[in-house]
This record gives structure tokens, sequence and C-alpha cells, in this order.
């Protein structure tokens, strides 16, 4: 039905995640129908993105160079450091604004089944960056998926014989969360994870 | 966070219909993810796109060169015309299979609101076209919302003193709906537009 270049567009956009054959005809037909700047931009922007984005050499974040704004800083705790499945984890942290410290991007988890060893993950580095950073703390922040639960595992194991500890996000009620729709797991997880309550703030 | 060059990247497609800025950051990054092929091909797609697509003289449907395939089909009906307000919904009609004739694409609705009257749709040639085809039928095939039934009234009015006549969709049940929970509007509707049964099948 559409022209062969808008096909072709609605084929490329449809292998997008979440984007179906429509969605993607809609998206097509939208670039369309906006300035010619618009789709010129984005065609630009594509063209050279392989080329302008890089990893860094310490972390793996995507980054212009060699080294991360992250890496780079050097008022950022060097003692802890919070391993990511993901860019998409990384930057959800650094939302918060609560944490301090540096990252480590795997770029994927473990999981057998789809054939992804530790192999095909970025960790090559990991131990000894620990070691030249001399760090006291790793937060293994992964999914709490079986997938993400078994990589934590995993690393924690992995990292027994390193002087550092290993630590993982809390799991319980999510704020704002009504506890008549929370799920038996996280329940479970919240009970056992019962912490004090203070009533008097902290001196 | 990101690189200039993901982050150029991630602000024009937020700019796309129902991606937000977090969508926006995790397409970019999938981008990246994939061959570099494919960003190229993207890339080479949008920058000759809007050369090589151009509108239907007649219909004003997308194509490439002057006549859409539809307009150059000499096998459909033309005696009917299917008036919509974008191109896929003239993609929804074709999928059907069960519409013969011709389309006219007005690319959006009457929304006094916004500012868009009649000039800033596709309706110039609108009467001319009915004339020389010798149409009898005109299917105006807006939405049901408030705008699209304004507009088919304002078609409907506009078309009242040429030898055409002007149809509206049926309004009702969708297939395979629960009659408890169809909205008030759609049920008396329903019910307005209630049709005789008939139990033998047309001899």
């Amino acid at each position: 039905m559409l022209p062969t270049a808008l096909d072709k567009l609605s084929a490329l956009l449809s292998r997008l995640p979440g984007v179906g054959d429509r969605s993607a005809n809609r998206l097509a037909v939208f670039i369309l129908s906006q300035d010619q700047e618009y789709a010129q931009g984005l065609g630009d922007t594509l063209q050279e993105l392989h080329e302008r984005v890089s990893f860094c050499q310490e972390c793996h974040m995507l980054c212009e160079g060699t080294l991360c704004d992250v890496c780079r800083d050097p008022t950022r705790d060097q003692e802890t450091v919070c391993v990511v499945q993901s860019v998409v984890d990384l930057m959800a942290f650094e939302r918060t604004g609560a944490y301090n410290g540096l990252y480590h991007v795997m770029h994927g988890v473990l999981a057998p089944l789809k054939g992804i060893g530790p192999g095909h993950l970025k960790l090559d580095n990991l131990e000894l960056r620990l070691d030249s950073l001399g760090a006291k703390e790793v937060i293994l922040a992964t999914n709490t998926d079986v997938e993400g639960e078994a990589t934590a595992l995993y690393l924690a194991r992995r990292l027994e014989r390193m002087d550092v500890e290993t630590t993982r996000l809390a799991t319980g009620l999510p704020m704002g969360g009504e506890l008549e729709y929370i799920d038996q797991n996280t329940l479970t997880r919240a009970l056992s994870g019962r912490q004090g309550l203070s009533l008097r703030s902290e001196d």
C-alpha cells in the first residue's frame, strides 16, 4: 500500500522494541508529515551515531572519547561500584541523585538458555578494576527476575575471594504501593526484610 | 548523562507520537546496540524520504510519482469515494479487502479550537473530482469523535447541492464486544440502528 521508501522506513522502524507493524506505519507517516529538516536531522544523527559513540574503557558506559563523565569525575566515591545490566539502568540511578559511586555496565545478564555466558558480558576487567580502585563495596544491581538474581549470585561467588563486600538492592513494597495489590513474592521479601521503626530523629 | 550524539538522537526520537523521554533513551540505546548497518540504513531512508515520496494528485494518498496505486487501478469502482482523515485510515480499509472504491485523504479534520478550517484540509479538488468521476456515493469515513462527526456534517452540507449520496459508516457494537462493557453512547446508537434479522439466506 505505501510507497517503497515509506515501506522501507516502516520495516526498519518495526525492528525497534515495542514497535509493531502498525505503529511502524504510523511513525513513518508521522515522520513524513513533519518538516523535511526533522527527517534529515534524524538521518544525519543516525549515520554518524556509531562513529561518534564509544564505550568507556573503565565502566563500559556509552561515551564520546575513552572515559565517561562518571569515571572522569574525581569527586565520585571510588570505593563503591554499582554493577548494572544496561545503560538505561545506570541512567535510572543517576536520575535519583542518591548515588555518588562508580558503575560497571555489563551490557546484559547471564542467560544460559539463550547461550549468554560470562564471556558475553563486559566483565573481563572487573576484578582488575576493583583492585586498582581499592573498592570496598560492590552493589549487584541486576533486575529481580530469575536471570538477574542468577547473575547477582554468580558475581557474588566470583568476587568471594576478593576483599570487597557484595550487596543487593533492598526488595520490598514500592513507595506509594498498596499492600492489597502486591504480589506474594514481594510481600514475603518485604516481611523478611522488615526493619525497626525509629520514632526519634537521629541526633 | 548520554554522549551528545545519543542525546541528540534521543531528543529527536522523543518527538515521535507515543514516545516519551525514557522510551526515546531506550530506543536510542537499542539502535546503537544493533549492527552499524541498521543505523546507516535507517539514516539513508530518512534522508531520501521527502524526495522519494509525494502526494497523489487525485486522492492525496502518499505515492511515488503523480498517481497512487488505487487511482491508477481501472478495476476500482469509480463511482464510490471514501473520504478519510489520514493515510493510516485508508490502509485500514485496504486491509479489510472489503472496499473496492476510490479514496480521498483529507490529511486532518476540522478543529476550530486548533485553528484548523476547511482550507487546511486537502479538499480543494473534491467537488471537481467527484464531478469528473461521476461519483454516486461519498462515504464520510471520519472518526466517531466530536471533530470527526463535525467534519462529516460539514462535508455532507457542502456536498448537498451535488448529485451524490453521502453516507456514514455504521455505529454499533464492535464484533466480539461484550454488551456489558459497551459505553452508553455506543449502545444508544446500536439500539437506534438495529436491523431486521433475516433467518433465510438471500436467494
